[in-house]
């Protein structure tokens, strides 16, 4: 009876695969921020590498994963398959849960995936540098040993309620020699105008993406990189998804019934759930499921609108088409820093508009105790982020073990939690607050939206 | 070329690999505490499994693991053999370094390896409640994270200097349901003693043992647990070099030239030496050197004597034959938390005392300068402990460079850094004194040692 599924490093996926080959209805043009007129890659060149630019508009299928990537991301990957059989008997559940898990990497989460790829394509183009905001410090780790073994340096900014929480992911990212600072920040325009209008501000992903993005336009021989939402991220990503299908056939699984992620920005979801999708649009798993679960704090794609608006605060990103709270909301400081994102990736956007990915949200204090279920049956401590996807994962087995049904669920536990203790120490001494919907907030932040003609 | 070897679940080994079927001389028996005889079944059954007390005296060379064992070790067994070409290729050495990588357990070290043993021992003997002590936390969050599989009660009384320090490691523990207190505590005659004699001691590994065996000792239906130096420990750890041996064949290498551990009480070095040990005195590996390194600030087998002592400071555990630094000895308080240990395995002694094993010692700050050579190169943030192996295969490596030997360098890298992080912090502020070798401390508590007939 066999516990987890590992594939050999020679079956590490040597192309990634891109869900734009895929789309039901193409996506959107984005849009310069200022002219307010379609993107080329010209516009986005001065922060991003060549090949980066290029993955994010391809439609081709697959893309290849050139070596000097594969080598590293073998450190660590193929990631292994779980069959969480511990968890299933707590529930009593006849669904068969298996996990895909990320947390096996160096900096603790999928988040490297990305990291590498990126620091190697803005490296091949003679960047030396490169400037990242962080949320709770999964992509500033990544980014900073992804730079790291490309012999590169890397600033990163943190939003500030994150760094106070979390003072070990600072320390990490200063082992692999990244500097990393508290945003807003006094270092940019953009940190001291928000600091201006509200010094204790806990920060956001929004503040924190127009820092490093100011920082990156700002300083000679260095780009900015961005660990979710974007087309590119999404397509690296696809590595998860691509070796979880293999493994499941080891599992003697053809098909899945339900895919589950958490989204923040949206990138682990999409690379589980991608190639899954590619699966049911070729009819090859046509009843497969697909849930993306958000904080009740942040409900992107539950109440969000699907729009136009920027990807950060300050309105320096390009304009896209995705669900939205709107660029100016602030949630509130929940302890999953990473899925506090007030936008969402326009592929992820696309798909649950068009009604192939279903939403749900919920709150703190059911997340973590869908997080200690698991770490007392699985034995792993995960991130909050993860936890999200847990919580919904039980709701499913749960409901199977109501109906009698044995579907196979599959999800993406994307990471650990050895950086989010403070935050399991805070549920078990009652203190973590659930927050409502922030309807008014989110009500005044949607009648910000750019205007595009 | 590969960068890891994976063995297949089913390749977990079946049976432990037991040195006492093969040493070159006996081990000594050990003796009671208060009547100085040697000790019997008997007088371990108050506190320990039945099976674990047949396991410490056995002399056959292998001992069936127990299927429900092998089922919770494949959670994370068989843990990856990596070769560190990035390190070789930093080194400039034309050494080939391979480690085996025992960080991917969920409480991050080789120390579960035991911890599921004891565990399972114990619940088959009917015990609901385990009391131990955890130095830098590793054990501590170990057992935890194995009584919780069993569902039993666990405390753990963690060395104040490590409580500290490491407030994530408490949380851990509280997680998997254990509770963690700071030792000396005020709950024991023992730690009541200590805090008489010291109220700001930082602790010790000795002392919090004192603590948990007089917890054990009084509360019904709870025996005590040991997650280093005992025979059945260094026993159940044996796994590490099983897996080691197969995993090395797959790279192609049919023998090691250099083994390296660090060594506090010598369980993480004993599980990846002794089936090459093994192998050396079978004559098949003749010439393979083993190596343990220990921190100047406790250099227990470079400075100790080869004599009987207690295995904690109260006096209360039996008296073994070991190198000692003498029972009262208390460490400075460095950051190997897991290495500030008075005492030796005894099966780990009686090899350096015939000559099997060399012994090295080394100062903090060139610890940690290994230590960030090695996660800027393979990646990973070890532990402190760990970073001592990593110290001794550097040197080991650029030997080979000056000398052009092409040396297999094997070395356990037996846990992560996560939460040592603070300890990174303090070496790049500087911060970390290099303690010189606590002479005179030790000559005194030297004088101390149990008298035998």
């Amino acid at each position: 009876m066999e516990t987890k599924y590992i594939l050999d490093e020679n079956d590490l996926p040597r192309q990634w695969y891109n869900i734009q080959a895929d789309l039901p209805v193409p996506l959107s043009p984005s849009y310069n921020p200022q002219t307010k007129e379609p993107i080329g890659p010209e516009d986005l060149a001065p922060i991003f590498a060549s090949e980066l630019i290029r993955q994010e508009v391809s439609t081709e299928r697959y893309i290849d994963i050139p070596s000097e990537v594969r080598d590293i991301l073998t450190l660590w990957r193929p990631s292994p398959l779980y069959r969480a059989r511990r968890l299933e008997k707590l529930l009593k559940t006849p669904a068969k849960i298996f996990y895909k898990y990320e947390g096996v990497s160096p900096p603790g989460s999928h988040k490297p995936n990305t990291a590498i790829a990126q620091a190697y394509y803005n490296m091949k183009d003679g960047i030396e540098r490169i400037a990242t905001e962080t949320g709770a410090g999964q992509w500033g780790s990544s980014l900073a040993f992804a730079t790291q073994l490309f012999d590169m340096e890397c600033k990163v900014y943190m939003v500030r309620g994150s760094y106070d929480q979390k003072p070990y992911r600072k320390m990490m990212m200063q082992c692999w020699g990244a500097e990393c600072i508290a945003s807003p920040s006094k270092e940019t325009n953009a940190g001291r105008a928000m600091l201006e209008k509200d010094p204790d501000t806990s920060g956001s992903l929004g503040m924190a993406i127009s820092e490093a993005v100011e920082d990156a336009a700002s300083h000679a021989n260095t780009n900015y990189s961005l660990g979710s939402v974007l087309n590119h991220v999404c397509l690296h990503q696809s590595v998860i998804g691509l070796e979880t299908l293999e493994q499941l056939k080891m599992a003697g699984e053809e098909t899945a019934d339900v895919v589950i992620g958490c989204a923040g920005g949206g990138s682990n979801f999409a690379g589980l759930a991608f190639p899954f999708m590619r699966e049911r649009i070729a009819g090859r798993m046509p009843d497969c499921q697909f849930i993306a679960t958000e904080p009740s704090a942040c409900p992107t794609l539950t109440k969000g609108l699907y729009a136009y608006d920027f990807g950060d605060v300050s309105g320096y990103t390009p304009i896209m088409q995705m669900y939205t709270l709107g660029h100016g909301f602030v949630p509130p400081s929940i302890h999953a820093g990473g899925l506090r994102y007030h936008g969402m990736a326009p592929l992820v956007s696309i798909l649950h508009h068009e009604g192939l990915i279903d939403a749900v949200s919920c709150h703190q204090n059911e997340v973590f105790a869908a997080a200690v279920a698991f770490c007392r049956s699985e034995g792993i401590i995960v991130a909050p982020e993860s936890a999200h996807a847990i919580k919904t994962v039980m709701d499913v087995a749960e409901e199977c073990r109501r109906t009698g049904e044995e579907k196979t669920i599959v999800f993406n536990c994307s990471g650990h939690g050895h950086f989010d203790l403070s935050s399991y120490e805070a549920y078990f001494a009652g203190a973590l607050p659930d927050y409502e919907y922030p309807a008014d907030l989110i009500a005044a932040s949607l009648k910000d939206l750019p205007k595009i003609q």
